[in-house]
This record gives C-alpha cells, structure tokens and sequence, in this order.
C-alpha cells in the first residue's frame, strides 16, 4: 500500500512540508472455520443462503469481513507490525470482484502516532486500486489524500 | 442525485475550475427472496428477529444493505450506464425513517474515470437529503463536496 | 464528545471564523434480548458462533452494532435531545478492544441545522480517543476535523 498524503494544516513547529509517502504491507487472513489462531478477519454477514466459514458464490456478493490485520514494513507476515489495519471490507460488486472499504491505520510505535482513515472502493482484480484519504488524527490530524493498493 | 464538488488540487494542465455540478440517477432494486436475477442489492444482516428476505419493522431498523446499483444519465432504468453506485446503506432511524450511506460512484467511462467517495445521512422521508463527498479518486482526486438526493 | 471543526468554505455573510468547538453527549444503550423498549442500540451481526444480544467473547471481535443516540447538553440521559448520533460501530480488534465507528451527528433544532460525518478508530479502552471529522451539511457545510471521546 503506497499513500499520498497532504494536509491543510501546516505546523508552526517545523518547516512547511505538506505532503509525504507512506509504504507499507497489510496482511490479511481470513476465517474459515478451522485457523481461529492465525485468522485476522471473520466474515460477520452474508446475504440470504450464505454463511460465515466461506465466502460466497457469485463475487462474494454481499459478504461484511470485519479485519484486524498487521501492519508491516516489508511483504513479510512475520516481521514486526508497525501499526494495525483495522475496520471492515464489503464485497458489493455483482458481475465483478469489487469491495468496499472503511478502515482506519493505527500506529503506535516510534515511527508514527495516530490514525489514518481510509475509505473507497477496491476493484480487487486490477492491478492497482486507489482508496481514499478522508481524515487523520494525531501525525496525521487534518490529512487527506490517496492509498494505491 | 445531484454533486457539487470542489477540488483544493488544482491542475497545472489546464485552466483552474475548482468546482463542478453532476446530475445523474441510480437505481436500487432490493433482494426480496424471488428477484435474484434482477436485484441489485441484498439484505446482509439485520436485528434479533428480523430475515434477509423482508425489511425489518419498526422502521427497518438495523437492516444492513450491500448494493451494487447502475448510474444513468435520465431517470431510466434501462439506460445504458455510466458506472455503478457501490457500497451499503443502514437504517439506523428507531423512531422515523433514516439511513447511514457509505458508498462509492464508480465511474469507468467515456465522461469520468475515477471514483468518488460518499458517506452521511438519508432522512428517507424528507424531499431533498444530502451526503458529504469525503474523497476521490482519478478524476476526482482530493474533491470534496456534497451529493443531494 | 468534544468536536474541533474546520472549513475551508468561508461564508460571505458574516465574518470568517473558520474553527469551532462543540461539546456534548450522547448515550448508547444496546439490546439484551429485553429491553426493546428502552435500547438505542442493536447488534446485527457477528461472527461465527457468536449472537444478536451479547457482545462476543474475544473483545467483542466482529460484532456491528447499528445505533440511534440521543445527544444532549449535559451527561443527562434524559435531558432534552439538540440531535442524534445514527450509524453503526465494529468491535474490530482481536487482541485488544477497539471499534471502527461511521455515523452521522444529525442535529435539527435551534442550536444547530445540519449534520457532521464522523468515522475512525476508537481505542475503547484509552481516556480520550479522536474520530475524524470527513464532511458536513447545512451549517457544518465542507468542514472536516477531529472529534475526541
């Protein structure tokens, strides 16, 4: 995930620098009725005639999956999270894979405190998706922009 | 549903037009346990006692709905589109008719490219609501605004 | 909740006081399978193996819980309402307790007209804890800014 991030509100502390990049991994494990120990996501709705252990037929259509995932600085599950993904995805595209997001970032750790929310729409099979920057507390108060999945 | 959209991120390739006007309607038809075929939208999760099948009572309340509804440019269904609404709608109202919105206008077209990012609330009953536009994306990155339906 | 709001969007009628504090209440109260009467709150989903009238096991992981608060002045439940808070939270961690909340403050009375979209993480067990504020109708028209709990 690479995000583009400005903010309107410059800080009188330091010199102006509006803008910065992130990158980072998120790693997702979804639930399926076996790997409660290592799952990091449950399927919590589906719609009529599907159920919670597996998602559904046709796209997912319908499905809520609540997250909690780590957040690392390489695409290694096991390094040590800098922070947590966490809030829910949709699966809401009919005749495609797509989802919709809402999730806020949360660092603690001496890179970064406070949050990133985050909200958009995901096209899961292209390459690259782009969610948007809708808010930000703490490093991150009054920030907007866009994160490149 | 009508957006009025501003843009703090002027583009340096043509003239600086901060804000624009959409017009464009979109079309919701819910599950009800014998359209799947024409549906565009499901029932996921609703309250103790209520189904996925029928609006709960009581003014719906806690029904969660997944849509994935196609954007036209007249009031016609049959129309072709120019992208899709996406996203969930709940009915968050105990004593009066109200929805919490979350979607995204995904527009993939010959007139946009890009999406945008919608959040706030429907007072179903009343003659004009209105949404803020938290973010977007290609066409409409870093937009804000507001959609009223 | 005390709100902290910002808008890019001076008005010409008066003079330009582009921040603002809000201070005030609201009360949750989550059905229990009993108090249908009284409850301003319901769970519609959750897990796998989990129900509709107590949180979950495990910091609550997975549950949504769709609201309709009454918000007041003072830490009064039974002062008169300026509004309500409507929309939904997500118990989103698994190790600790913290919930993701989308949700709309709708005020219709004479202090305020218009609502404020709020969404972000919120650390349950932390004192004070800040939302984003990502948009704003009627009086709270292209605001954005923090909201802390």
């Amino acid at each position: 995930m690479l995000l583009a991030l400005c903010s309107a509100n410059p800080s009188k502390r330091k010199p102006y620098t509006p803008c910065k990049n992130l990158v980072f991994y998120y790693h997702d494990i979804i639930y399926n009725g076996v790997n409660a120990a290592n799952a990091t996501s449950s399927i919590v709705a589906a719609r009529q005639g599907a159920n919670l252990t597996k998602l559904a037929t046709q796209f997912h259509f319908g499905d809520i999956v609540v997250f909690d995932d780590p957040i690392t600085l390489d695409n290694n599950l096991h390094s040590t999270p800098i922070g947590r993904a966490q809030g829910l995805y949709v699966y809401d595209g009919k005749n495609i894979f797509t989802a919709w997001f809402s999730l806020a970032l949360v660092f603690n750790g001496p890179h970064h405190q406070g949050t990133i929310t985050l909200a958009g729409a995901d096209p899961t099979l292209q390459k690259t998706r782009t969610l948007t920057v809708t808010g930000g507390t703490g490093d991150f108060f009054m920030h907007r922009g866009i994160a490149t999945l």
